[in-house]
């Protein structure tokens, strides 16, 4: 009582959350090989798009990849629909601290620099100072992380945060164990599962 | 009793720690600009060159930025002595988990993507895999921080880890108040360090 209560941190990933990867890199898949199959929006299925592509013709996966390997493609991903509103009112917020916590790809050489740059364009600076790179997310502390990825695993097995998964094209099929939780969109009610974890 | 220990994790530093900042800085400097007067390296005090060279004569802040923010220069740093064979034989220790923990200038056009390619030149890609990029290192867990910054602040007011100030040019006459401790170089006992944090 009369204490201030400690700030809440809440990490939010980049790609499929802030960043539209997958709707970016089905079209640009259609565009460069306009005659081969394609895994539609609604028929993703896993995480990696790669493996996805891979099971329905093994050469297919390399094709995949060579999208999202060039150079250009990250810093032209769409925003989210209503992911730029929410981390500005997330960051406004009292006693909260954002981060954007994101994955570089292995193959790093356009990916990380573009990441930074697409922060800048379409948050600004200060989100720039926010942004951690990493493989291994569990490393990080904070209350919360939103994410797309189902599982998250690394070095630490008991991470600090919940993960509250972001509905994606390739998730929404999931049916979570309880207690796990969902965002379906930035529509829905991200500031009620934020408010849940402040410590009374 | 009979339960394994928790894994030891540790971050190390890049710029002073595994990477000559401060000797690469003053050569280039001296190289590009002939006529200035310059810090010697027995003379630096404080994190930041910038600010020692703007008491020094005030436009000469930007002379020395200029160097650090071109391309090129993060990648052409010299190792720090003995701080390969350290990474290369941390990672080989039993329930011991490595990182290295960089924080980009603001100006990160040049510098993410050269810390990325400095990593995989020396040290190789599994220690690429082990990077993690952000201005905020109070939010990482883990055990022990190897770092020459003398003051790790950020969002989180009790960081788990114990920094371990590694010695450098700008730091050596700081007094440090006790308990903190100081790793003095690579060839210092940095295994004892180690060994002081584990469970018993």
């Amino acid at each position: 009582m009369g204490s201030a209560a400690a700030p809440l941190r809440v990490l939010v990933d980049m790609d499929g959350v802030l960043a539209d990867f997958e709707g970016a890199l089905l079209r640009a898949f259609a565009c460069r090989f306009p005659g081969e199959p394609r895994v539609e929006l609604a028929q993703r299925r896993g995480f990696s798009v790669r493996e996805q592509y891979h099971g329905l013709r093994r050469d297919l996966a390399e094709k995949v990849a060579s999208i999202y390997e060039s150079p250009g493609f990250f810093l032209g991903l769409d925003t989210i629909p209503g992911a730029i509103e929410a981390m500005r009112e997330m960051m406004l917020m009292p006693d909260t601290q954002v981060f954007i916590c994101t994955s570089p790809l292995r193959k790093y050489e356009h990916c990380v620099l573009e990441k930074y740059k697409w922060v800048e364009k379409h948050l600004g600076p200060e989100f720039v100072e926010r942004i951690i790179l990493t493989r291994d997310k569990t490393v990080v502390s904070a209350d919360l992380l939103f994410d797309d990825k189902d599982s998250i695993r690394g070095a630490e097995p008991n991470p600090s945060w919940e993960h509250i998964l972001f509905t994606c094209c390739h998730n929404k099929h999931i049916e979570l164990e309880p207690p796990r939780r969902r965002l379906l969109s930035w529509a829905d009610d991200w500031r009620a599962i934020v408010e849940s974890k402040r410590r009374k």
